[in-house]
């Protein structure tokens, strides 16, 4: 059985347009639900469910202001999927390298 | 409407461990459907399924050989990916150095 990560919910929360749309929004200042949705086009539940996911992957905070709730950005940097995401191209550049080198070896021989 | 992008279907595939996993693996060399599900302890049927949600994200590729299949890497360097955790991170630092200079000026003002 495979633990589930912070990782994998992070992943997973950014795989919409609308939820990357929303965390861009944010980083110009904190918007309640309804400000998020507006431009959107989307209803407040839509909106709503987007931001759960968002909190669970801890990319949004939200608090309850009067009858509204007020979203900021989380205190997620993203350090884990950079580093997974670097590790993967590096690994996909050495394995292109070690392509490069067969096909001159190969080259080489055929001399 | 919103348009399905190509960056979705990557961060909804690199959202679980077994597929990042199998990207790992595959970065050693390529090997078959029974070779990827072995190690990971999963069905045939299973590691099909993730194969196929890594296939439609264009980070493997698969041939016909002989009765099995063989995976390898695909054509994706994840170069839209990383731009966009790239700007995330950039705009969090903007917000965080706004909020430092906020907080100098606060206090500048009380002393």
């Amino acid at each position: 059985m495979v633990q589930y990560q912070q990782i994998d919910r992070t992943f997973a929360a950014l795989a919409d347009p609308t939820r990357r749309g929303v965390l861009e929004r944010l980083g110009q200042g904190s918007a309640t639900i309804t400000e998020l949705a507006e431009p959107f086009g989307i209803s407040l539940t839509g909106m709503k469910k987007h931001v759960r996911v968002l909190e669970e992957a801890e990319l949004v905070t939200t608090e309850k202001v009067g009858r509204s709730r007020r979203c900021i950005l989380g205190p997620r940097r993203l350090d884990d999927v950079q580093h997974w995401i670097e590790d993967y191209r590096e690994m996909i550049e050495a394995r292109l390298d070690r392509f490069g080198e067969l096909l001159e070896r190969t080259k080489g021989e055929s001399q």
